[in-house]
């Protein structure tokens, strides 16, 4: 990074890849310049939002002129770090971790994945988009000998903790957990949760009172 | 619902799927009292923030005595709507579709998986825990047949938009949608959105914030 972000708050950082998403599509679009007036319109957020939040990394916006959409795409992409690259790995070669592995922006933004590993046999030895499944009895080794940055848990939550574990021995980085726990690690290694049964308990919500508003 | 929270900020509904999740795991360890303090050190989030968001919901908390877990678990329950039961259906029945299908808190809080629905003719005709993987064209007719209330779209990001318009014009309540894309729908139907790349990004993010403070 070139700059000091550390006094922008999360909740900013949180909407970037929102940002980022849109101004890919703007870029492919061919289209350089944008108003936050537009932007709002396509994102959601008000304009005001739009220019608070962007105000925080320096003033892209022009008055008359609106945001240039690739220097701020540019910008938004170094801030997330999408202009390094990582080495990853899967555990849990299951429909999940077969549907992770398989995601399309995963590997265009530079996530590079390395293996995947399981405990079943029969899932041991085959190969998903070219990628070698794994024993998960030689993910320690593995992750150490190959320098891998990320460990994605897409293993039932019994034993996630226990690879959680395994991948914080073997040093990496960060952990992406999609098993619905909490895992514990030493302050050194970022875990990033994906929590489904959250994202569904608030659809939950939002369909009950909407019934209730309703009323 | 019994009371009026439209008042409640969404940034503190956002939290009651977390709290549930850590007030179910209690009360599995049949542990009926907690006081904030122990919450917090569970949860991760400081003392202060849970008693004012609990607050928000009544007094639940007593001085010197904590919370009672069960109540306070079935109110959080209530104002998730999970006392209540939904249909459901999964446009796309692919990895990601059959890990959804899978998923073990599906079933637990109410959400009824009728069907799958997919466009490849290898899965059309296919069971997925019993239940049955029917051909796209027949989505429309089947939920509105089946007065089904929530889709769940877990297609490649180009078909999304086509898929919620059908959804839509079958009228269901409530979108849960995975595909890569922001789908539009008229305002009587709520979407609640997971974009796994939005995750991976802040997980990016902070691994690069983390080395850029270490220097």
């Amino acid at each position: 990074m070139n700059r000091d972000y550390a006094d922008v708050s999360m909740a900013v950082i949180r909407r970037l890849p929102k940002y980022h998403r849109y101004l890919k599509d703007l870029l492919d679009k061919e289209i350089y310049r944008i108003s936050s007036r537009e932007l709002s319109r396509m994102i959601g957020f008000t304009a005001s939002q739009i220019r608070q939040d962007l105000n925080c990394f320096g003033g892209f916006g022009q008055q008359g002129y609106g945001y240039n959409v690739e220097e701020l795409y540019n910008e938004i992409s170094k801030i997330l770090g999408l202009h390094k690259s990582y080495t990853t790995v899967i555990i849990g070669a299951g429909n999940l971790g077969q549907a992770i592995a398989n995601y399309p922006s995963f590997m265009k933004y530079g996530f590079k994945l390395l293996g995947l590993f399981d405990v079943n046999p029969k899932l041991i030895g085959m190969k998903i988009r070219d990628i070698d499944i794994f024993d998960v009895d030689a993910l320690e080794e593995y992750v150490i000998k190959n320098n891998v940055e990320i460990g994605i848990i897409c293993t039932p939550k019994e034993v996630a903790q226990d690879i959680a574990d395994k991948l914080t021995r073997a040093n990496v980085s960060g952990i992406w957990n999609f098993a619905p726990i909490d895992i514990k690690v030493p302050g050194n290694v970022t875990v990033e949760n994906v929590h489904l049964s959250e994202s569904l308990f608030i659809l939950s919500y939002l369909l009950n009172e909407k019934e209730y508003l309703n009323k």
